[in-house]
């Protein structure tokens, strides 16, 4: 199998899942218990905790535990804009970049009937944000701006250190980065201390599922989604999946320590797979210049997307259409959509994307494959 | 070590994880991709929400997952409130039972600063909703009523029968059950069909942690709490967990094939360890004839329950004050409270929770030494 659907989901490394069973079969009481037992797992949340805020420049404390990106970004548009509105009942604008997952735009109608004006950040032709529209876009009634890290889509890199600047001036403006695809090349850039919310989600960066995180600044105000037993120090309720949390701290700590190699590689596998696409007529829609080397975006004028796919997977090759997110909901291209691509082309668009397991020689297969797979056409 | 600390979670059982780690290994696609090999992921899905549809008596379509209990019982009283007090904006009470779990207890707050009307249903002086009450707080006015199959402190098993043919005469009421504690050996009584929604939560039956069911029959109007990229048929977004979920459906049918017999030998069981406190002096709270045999409360006048927990883990015994999800934030004791205990007493109570993997070996040592500890008080 040649899988190039990462994106979507990675698969979880052996050390990782090797780290889930040991922590699922030997400590597996409850970290709420006040017993020993119940402490040594409490310990070792603390570590994972500690970890994880360490590699991603926030306190131990501002470090949320969560089941998945989606839940972190649901949490962002319900309590903390619930809470920053209370403090700041004047304020009722809400800035949110054209190209945000799913699980940020399809709360723009839950925002609106509760009252809040919700304007999107246009990007521009090569799907980065464009900057001077922020800035127009800005105010003292926003409270709250958000972000992408690197697109899932099309895998551009956001200007980060711009958009700080340009926040720098509304210091009161709380800026939340949906980081899930950042963590496999470009954890980086989001050692940024203007950050003040970050959306983590385990099984993106060879973790096993169900496990996210939300990074959050003491100076965040916020209700809880989830209430209940008081866990994640009362802001978020639900017994702890231990195992999954410490073996995202571990993948966590993986891609860390492997990010350089990483993205040394995956850009020279990039910039291979790119030429035998360009080279095979193809459209390439991720920038050479500004995008993280794990995703690539690229179309074939008239062909469906699902087509291509579908030829792909013939030959034991996955890879899909831009977003596992909206694949199966037929949802158009919103990224290509924002840049301005139009709906014949964006439809027949297709998303390679790569991880830290990606080798060579299944470089090498797609290559062969790209030549031949269009000729169908 | 001797575990009896399962009502605060259990031992994901050996077969459970070895699925768990099979599906992560092999099929790591996300089942929203639309290649055949996210197809492969999207089936095991739908075999797992058949298999466990079956078993609790609902369509498989009105099979919902989830991340934990706490997830499904905050959506019941978020989302699917809202959709039903949006097609009935007359009706603004809701009954909650006096001894919930703090994942609905704790939500109260939210519920009442939405202008609803929250009214506890009391229960009786041995744990049991007082049925007569209930039928006093029934109108016409009520959207919903939410009641525990089995109560996580002391065990009692509610009447479930006795609630549904009070609600046969609101048919237009919805009748939420939080069945969390009753999968071990109360799954019969879940088998009504007077019950619209049900939470379950994965592990607390020798499943992994981080997945939670929420059933709910199609009649029942409900808007998401998680929104994204629509999956879970568009109530509940987020890429489905799907190693854990595949894990639930089998350790869901392993509880079903042993339910019997687990019942009867954890009967034995709670038979023996509560003789043996009771020969000791201490007080016993579990009702001797309307209790799962898997909880047992006890108390000992003037120690606190901490006092008590620890003597317990110096013999290596783990067992808790009366809830996990409330131990650690000094909560009182909810449904001791609520039964009109004395807080004298219910402060020296604790908690002895047992298993289908609980062995007559750990219940013989526990037994051996209650005598023993009781003597240093």
């Amino acid at each position: 199998m040649y899988y190039f659907d990462n994106a979507a989901s990675t698969k979880p490394a052996k050390e990782v899942l090797e780290t889930y069973v040991k922590v699922s079969e030997e400590l597996f009481a409850n970290p709420s218990s006040i017993h020993r037992f119940g402490e040594r797992t409490r310990l070792l949340l603390d570590q994972a905790r500690q970890q994880i805020a360490k590699l991603l420049h926030f306190d131990a404390q501002e470090i949320y535990f969560t089941s998945s990106g989606t839940e972190s970004n649901n949490w962002v548009l319900t309590g903390i804009v619930e809470a920053l509105n209370e403090r700041h009942p004047d304020k009722k604008r809400i800035l949110i970049s054209a190209i945000e997952h799913p699980s940020m735009m399809r709360q723009m109608d839950r925002l609106r009937k509760n009252g809040y004006q919700v304007d999107l950040i246009p990007v521009d032709s090569s799907g980065v944000i464009d900057v001077k529209a922020l800035d127009d876009l800005l105010a003292d009634d926003v409270l709250l701006v958000s972000t992408m890290a690197v697109n899932n889509e099309i895998g551009t890199k956001q200007p980060m250190m711009d958009i700080a600047v340009e926040l720098m001036h509304y210091p009161n403006i709380i800026w939340h980065v949906d980081a899930v695809q950042a963590v496999l090349t470009e954890l980086d850039s989001l050692n940024n201390s203007r950050i003040d919310v970050l959306t983590l989600s385990s099984h993106k960066f060879h973790a096993v599922r169900g496990a996210g995180i939300l990074a959050k600044r003491q100076r965040v105000a916020s209700y809880p989604l989830l209430y209940g037993g008081g866990q994640e120090m009362g802001e978020r309720s639900s017994t702890e999946n231990l195992a999954a949390i410490t073996a995202m701290g571990k993948a966590l700590r993986m891609a860390s320590e492997t990010q350089v190699a990483t993205n040394e590689r995956l850009a020279d596998f990039q910039q291979r797979i790119r030429f035998a696409f360009q080279q095979a007529g193809w459209q390439i829609h991720t920038p050479a210049d500004h995008a993280s080397p794990h995703i690539l975006c690229v179309s074939y004028e008239g062909i469906p997307g699902e087509v291509l796919v579908h030829a792909f997977a013939e030959h034991d090759i996955y890879l899909s259409t831009t977003s596992a997110c909206s694949s199966r909901r037929h949802s158009p291209h919103a990224t290509l959509r924002a840049m301005g691509v139009a709906e014949g082309v964006s439809s027949s668009a297709i998303r390679i994307s790569m991880s830290a397991l990606t080798t060579r020689e299944e470089v090498d297969y797609l290559i062969e494959w790209i030549p031949e797979i269009t000729e169908q056409f």
